[in-house]
This record gives structure tokens, C-alpha cells and sequence, in this order.
């Protein structure tokens, strides 16, 4: 028991590992033995650190979509102008959402989540109002909303499609949303 | 043998029961059994109607898309102008999006599964394709581009938000992005 109190990285870790074991086998199949496994801790070490599932899937979306707000707010903190900061989110939509599949993946077993349980909106809701947070600084608030929808349809309407994406397309809608 | 042969709505209760099932417990926890289960037939009915789970869910989720595809012609179709286009795209937006929980988490289902498996993005491309076409009725292609992912995000972001949604943020963005 001593061992694992001093063991501050321990939790961290088992959050970043049921987030890979999300992203392998989806919510529905996350397990504590699986979490633990991929974390490399002993199966006790759950019980000790989340009092159940909930907890844990809680610690790990929240890690996930914190860490998403935290790139789109290094990326438009750079814009000094509202044109800027239109470019930005071209090129946020186009080069940083969904590059990964872990990424894609991850949002979408999110979103079922909170789809099938109400209590998991509360994270989508943190998420949202961070990126019109970021989004504000450079819009007004009706603006910042719309852009952050348009950006969310756009990027999965992208990632989901089995089509050429027309690039052209994102910098014409984010500027007829950005006119206001 | 002779007696499944001769129930031509066999095959369309399992699609329905499917949907029913996913709708309940997830993609992952859909199994022939269930499913079979949920639509009254001997579980050997599945493997004649079905080579397996692949076919089953696609035909499950293109029945599901269809529908919703349906809905929004015959919404769309009745709008003469491009201004009461733009004013039944409101109100699809408000009142016919997502207005189930079924919907809400088969829509998210789908995408989580598309987003895992390159294969389902036929089904997600083909509903894109079809709301687009519905679009050009009224819009050109760029614009029903636009207007479509515009859909997406606003109906998501509303479902998943646990704050009031202002409404007319949603008659906004369609003005807005429909100027062209």
C-alpha cells in the first residue's frame, strides 16, 4: 500500500491508458482489467485511485478534450487580428482536428457516450464553451458560436466522407460566418 | 425451411430489431443473438438472411440514414424560394433533428463506427451526398456544402449542451452562410 502512495504518476497514467484503451476497443469494451493492463498496474491500484467506471471514463475525456482545447488556444493565441485569426481556423480545421485516428475515434465514442448518457454532457459542454472562449477573443459571441458548430460539422463531414475534400470550401464558409 | 422462405418481411423485421438493439446497447453489444431475440425469429434466421454482423449493421444504418434522408426531402420539397428553404432548415434544425434519443445515438453510432472503420464511411458519405442534393435544390453546390456541415454542428452542439440553446443563433448562421 505504502508503495502506491508514493507513486503520484500512477493515476496519470492509468487516465492515459484508458484513453488508448478507448481508442482500441471503445467504451463499451474499457475494462479496469484492460486499463490496468495497458497501464501496467495492479488491478487493486484501480479501486484505489476511481471509485468505478464513471470515474474513470469522467478523468479520461476530460484529459482528452482538455488537451484538444489546449492546442486550438496555442493556435489562435498567435492571431493579432481578426483576419488572422480566420486564416487560423482554416487551417486548424484542415491540419489539426482528426489528423489522427485516435483523435477521431476518441471524440466520436465521446459524443455516443454523452449522446446515451446526459451526465457526460457536462464534459461536452466544458469543451464547447472553452473553444467559443477562445473563439471570442477575436468574435463576438453569436459569431464564435456558429464558427465553432461550422467547424464541427466540417471536420467530421471531412473525415467521414470518402471523397476529395474541397479545401476551398472551409475558408469561403468560415468567411461568410465571420462577415456577422 | 420452407416456412422462413415464405416470410418476405423476415428479413426487414431483423433490420428494424437491429436498429432497436443498437439503439439499446451499442454497436458492440449488438450480437445475432439479441438482435434475433428482439425481432421474434429463430437465431438461425441471421445467418440466412445475413453473410454477418458487417452486412447486418450496414444494412441496419443505411435503413436509418434513409429515413432520415426522407424526412428532409419531403421537409425541403415543399419550400418554393430560397428564403423558405432557408426558413424550413430552421426549423428542421429546431424541431426534427434529434428530436429522439433513438436518433441522437444511432446518428453517433454510426459516425463512431465510421470513424473506426474506413468501410461505413460508404453509408456516411452517401447520407451527405443525398442532404447536399436535397441542398441544391435551393443552394449552389458550395453552399449546400456549407449549409450541411453547418447542420451537423449546430444540431450536435445543441443536443450535447446542457445550457439553454438560443435559437436565434441557428436562423443566424443560415442567413449568413446562404448570402453566399
Amino acid at each position: 500500500m505504502t508503495a502506491r502512495r508514493h507513486d503520484p504518476q500512477r493515476r496519470d497514467r492509468i487516465v492515459d491508458a484508458c484513453l488508448d484503451v478507448i481508442a482500441e476497443v471503445g467504451v463499451a469494451g474499457t475494462t479496469h482489467r484492460r486499463v490496468a493492463l495497458a497501464a501496467d498496474v495492479p488491478l487493486g491500484s484501480m479501486t484505489y485511485h476511481f471509485t468505478g467506471m464513471d470515474e474513470l471514463l469522467r478523468a479520461a475525456f476530460e484529459r482528452f478534450s482538455s488537451g484538444a482545447s489546449e492546442r486550438f488556444e496555442a493556435r489562435l493565441s498567435v492571431a493579432t487580428s481578426a483576419a488572422e485569426a480566420r486564416e487560423t481556423l482554416v487551417d486548424v480545421m484542415l491540419n489539426d482536428v482528426f489528423t489522427t485516428r485516435s483523435d477521431l475515434v476518441l471524440t466520436h465514442e465521446l459524443y455516443t457516450l454523452a449522446a446515451r448518457d446526459e451526465g457526460y454532457r457536462t464534459i461536452t459542454e466544458a469543451w464547447m464553451r472553452r473553444s467559443r472562449a477562445v473563439l471570442e477573443r477575436h468574435f463576438d459571441p453569436a459569431t464564435a458560436r456558429i464558427l465553432d458548430a461550422l467547424m464541427e460539422g466540417l471536420t467530421i463531414h471531412r473525415a467521414l466522407s470518402t471523397a476529395p475534400f474541397d479545401e476551398r470550401v472551409v475558408a469561403a464558409a468560415v468567411e461568410r460566418v465571420a462577415r456577422g
